[in-house]
């Protein structure tokens, strides 16, 4: 995590000077989709640790910023109930395939039926990762917190949070990429590439788009920073799909220089469970105004008055 | 401002040895005018807050030291006053655009009337950085302070410093610089280029210097040096305009540094502030002439007499 | 030390997502011999420092996990005890080279009898090492513990730690190689290689594999760390010998980087020490198969089912 | 100084294994004497601030270990009493040119007829460094203590180290090694040379040799280290006249480095005045031979047992 937050430091602005900055926006689309800022947030799981209502108010916040929300595979709300709670607003679905790939298909299909737009495929979960911290502190899922969306189709000891992840499927291939599209027809995105080649072979397999992750740091100890990730896999693509990325975004200036080396969008996560923890949804909604008022202050800063003036040449290592 | 004068640390002389430095000469132009140091005083508001003579001390102990000022539009001592405290010595104007141009125009003809020779706009103002510090701080504008230059030509609210910058024109572009070029005939300095191909609009559009200069890195969090963006920018200007440069300039080693690497001129801020709240007038000319005895010193251990002599080879990274 | 264990750090990962890693394998081969993982044991002097049982422990708990042990001329158990321990088990003997070579040749005829498979050369020690630590500390033998092996042969100071190494032959040359694989027509392997023409010349001399180390760090200051040597001799050598590395070892992410920079296999040092000490045989066993563990971990999570498949692409500096 | 420091570690190691070290000797000649070591006594100023019996007990602990020690202008012993106290031993002359030319060649006589066989010439002394630790200590001679060779030929104020060094000539161009040279015919050695260009010009002049050095990086703040600087200097000078090298060399890895990268020989300053203070000759001499014994370590340990063995392939950055 560390890693990801001093790769962003790092890279150092070129801003330009007398331009016309006297309006600015942040908009863009994600996936044809207009959208007000080139935000989302990030799937993450069991946010009723956070704050009572949990992913509710994640989504009410997010909705009221006019940012999509993906709801996680392991929420401890349903995406029922969290799609009713905004009904109107843009949300993802985020999924982690089970070696029950019927379980998966169901996921799927009640995603599509509560309105959620795309499919976001988290894929650097083949083995869990060895998170020393959940160690230390002895994490557990305490008896009143449930997987939402699980409704009982497999087992597990909340105990022992490694006895989750076994029942996810070790053997994907991008062949599931196109699986997943047929089911429903939504847009896969795929969530967990640091590699150009890897993007590729996602988009060959008919991604939508990938997002350039390393699981917040958690997953795989010393893997290469996503700010350092992210030009290579632009590149490979080559503006067949979509990049997004995430990892450290904490202030505008990362945002711009995503941007700027060609991510569409980036992934909130951390700084969200601060507002959900400090002030249910208003303290979502909080985060992110802040977070767009940061980048457009960030964007006149460097003579950039809407997002496709967001070129590599302002950043340099 | 820390990585400003890291940047300066970071570069390592590469001294001549048995070069004749039995006389050492710091003189150089600036703007075809004969001075005995490549010093000039950065523009910088609210000095009364340092010393309750503010800027007319400073001027005084510019002028003293032979080293023009700068002075400010939000100078805390009006541009007149500051004029007839040092009324033969060197002195340019600098310049906020305000939205209202009527009022830029004004200040411009006061400042000629007043004898002041340059003007230097700056331009890395488009928004108000977010000075972290100056909230945590809760900086304000005590009561008895004023704009001195401003004389109830715009409304703003002493307890919140961010009223004064949105009255700044954001939409600035170039041809900015032909306008107050034609005002009154002074030269037009630019401050706050960081890239070569700006400093080259810059020049295009009249300007006669360009100052490298990151706003003492209060303005835009992580930008580029000034150390590092200085080659850039001497490389593109190819001699059709004077550059100078600001931002932790501390030693006479760093100006050395900076002349070599094709700076005409340093300015210097921070320590100057020191000098005043110590010293006053006196406070600022001892500082300044430190400096020089600095750089004298710095001369003669690399061999280099006259500023000249100093020339990029003399620094390697 | 301390460099070879940041130089494995500063390596980062480029894992693949979306390979198939149902099954996932650390088999090996290591001089023609099956082996469940690419570890070694490695050579380590006076084991009954850290616990009773000493080196008979170790290659007890060796044994169970499946590790070939190599076991030290300065053991504190005899070879032949060592090999009683464990007589099935595959087990190579380590050699400083005497300047009275028929105790070498000695060593080397009971190291034949007792069924150890291969012999490693120790190479790095030309003049013993001015180990701070060790002064520092007052290092000196117990008088209970003997050099097992040595039997009389030769005398020292147990007071006096560095007077054994003034037995061994500082004249040693590529020579010896094709003397010591006369002897017995063991497979001789050269440890302590950290360049590519030195490298060279053992294979040429008859080396069938050659480990990069700089002894733990503690005979050569400053040497080069062996997670920076070992591609430069990984491309030396050009699989005519196996190449091994060890040095700072201590996660499955090393072992996956020296694998996917070439190493065939990794020598594992202090932690072995750490599970003597705390649980005998079962300690070291624990703390093989832990690594074992996070090596299988590692893999998976870089979509590399079998050592095969760890390439150099996978690391980036 | 700590920039010197730093620069020797950063420097890696790439150790040769097995060649035959069974002799190992540090032996070569400077300025075509034969000697046991590539050590020079640093010329340091007022030794008897360290030891009351000072120059004296250096040149006699430098003379029990065989190495030349280069007596300075500033001792506070004259070169005479000096000279009497080693009799046999080689020793050098260091020269700072005062503006009364007529002292300097007084100074070379003397020297000559004392028996000093180089004059070695500081030519980084152009100005005097802003040596902030001075004043802070307020550093001062004490009463007692005289620079024993000016024997009142100049004035200074023993309050005020700075009244000394203006009598030093700032206008010495490489014409001055020539008139040096035929004073007395001694070869003359330049010594603060930091670029290939000056050591050219320098041997052109006739030079027998150059010293890299910073001065202890007391004199001009931010100078390149002398480790860096080595190797353009080595490369410039081509073989036309010796390379030695000062500045943070402290360790027997240390030399090596320096002799590996062109050096002919080192320079010993605070280690010196170490053994000095804490036991006289004798712990000068103790000094030198603990970096003899190092420098024979590190050697058999790199495989190299002479000092022609010492290539820059050794040394890796």
């Amino acid at each position: 995590m560390n890693a990801n937050l001093a790769a962003w430091s790092q890279l150092r602005l070129r801003p330009h000077v007398l331009r016309d900055v006297s309006t600015v926006s942040t908009a863009t689309t994600l996936l044809g989709e207009s959208l007000p800022t080139p935000f989302l947030v990030a799937p993450m799981a069991y946010q009723r640790l956070a704050h009572p209502d949990g992913e509710r108010a994640t989504a009410a916040g997010a909705a009221a910023a006019g940012v999509p929300v993906i709801s996680s595979t392991q929420a401890s709300v349903s995406l029922e109930e969290t799609a009713a709670a905004v009904p109107e607003a843009p949300r993802w679905f985020q999924l982690y395939v089970h070696r029950d790939r019927g379980y998966a298909a169901e996921l799927v299909h009640r995603a599509a039926a509560a309105g959620y737009r795309a499919l976001v495929l988290t894929v650097d979960i083949a083995a869990y990762g060895n998170r020393l911290r959940e160690v230390r502190n002895q994490f557990k899922l305490p008896p009143w917190l449930e997987i939402a969306n699980a409704a009982g189709r497999f087992a597990y000891d909340p105990d022992d949070p490694t006895s989750i992840p076994i029942h996810f499927d070790p053997g994907l291939t991008p062949a599931v990429i196109g699986w997943l599209r047929e089911l429903e027809g939504l847009p896969v995105v795929v969530k967990g590439v640091l590699r150009g080649d890897d993007a590729v072979a996602c988009v060959d397999a008919g991604a939508s788009a990938v997002i350039v992750s390393n699981h917040g740091g958690r997953q795989l100890d010393t893997a290469v920073a996503t700010a350092d990730a992210l030009p290579e896999i632009v590149a490979a693509v080559g503006g067949r799909a979509e990049v997004y990325v995430d990892g450290g975004i904490r202030r505008g200036t990362d945002v711009l220089k995503a941007l700027a080396l060609g991510a569409r969008a980036v992934l909130v996560g951390r700084p969200i469970i601060w507002g959900l923890t400090t002030g249910a949804a208003a303290g979502v909604q909080a985060t992110l105004d802040a977070l767009r008022v940061e980048l457009e202050r960030a964007m006149m800063l460097c003579g950039a008055p809407i997002v496709a003036d967001l070129t590599p040449d302002l950043v340099v290592r």
